[in-house]
């Protein structure tokens, strides 16, 4: 799968599994909605009011600064299959204007967003590497 | 969700999201099919002939003997999400009577497997957490 089909499969999903690397170095994965912008991909957590935005996969990439994220298609139909996976540097954004411009596309890619806006960090990750795959 | 609600949402999940950390220390995703046993959770590598059986997620748990699994379900409607995840150790079976085992485990679940089994390694997860999550 050619890079511009990576980044037309991944841009039109709408859910996607952030790898990261615990402060231990054991694996973490957790299912998160996200945006993309050419190498730039951010996805939110989801704070709401009286409850921890302090996360796991945060603590995770403020220790190991790198994410990898994978959207993929699963059916019964093996042949039908396929993924797309961005590897890149990744940081957490407690604030700032890089923050803001991920918070608006997030909202405009999910209305679900426009009632609930996010209001914890935002991690953005630097895509590096762009790969995919396809059963057909 | 207390954990015979995640053991049950795991094992009737067709798909789940497998986490590994490279040898250099990144983090790697991968989808796949897996069959759970108690505490035991297989995934096979799919290795057609004249495809290599050296696969990045077989070289990670070599090099760092741990694996994280999620399955989640995803709908436009945020109240319906919900996720389940298990840590543990990790190891790739190469051959011997759990590979056997997982190997039948696999293809008792998935009859795509009945006509093509998989050949190649098995990883086995000995889970040591489980994790879940409900929207409601």
């Amino acid at each position: 799968m050619d890079e511009a089909e990576c980044r037309a499969r991944l841009s039109s999903a709408r859910v996607g599994r952030l790898a990261t690397v615990r402060p231990d170095g054991g694996p973490h994965v957790v299912a998160c909605c996200f945006a993309v912008q050419g190498d730039r991909l951010w996805t939110a957590v989801d704070a709401k009011p009286k409850t921890t935005t302090r996360l796991q996969r945060l603590d995770n990439i403020r220790a190991h600064p790198r994410a990898s994220l994978l959207v993929d298609h699963y059916e019964e139909d093996w042949d039908a299959l396929w993924w797309v996976r961005v590897d890149g540097h990744a940081a957490v954004l407690d604030d700032g204007e890089e923050r803001e411009a991920a918070l608006a596309a997030l909202i405009a890619k999910y209305r679900q967003y426009a009632t609930a806006a996010p209001r914890g960090a935002v991690i953005a990750i630097a895509v590096e590497r762009w790969s995919g795959w396809s059963a057909r």
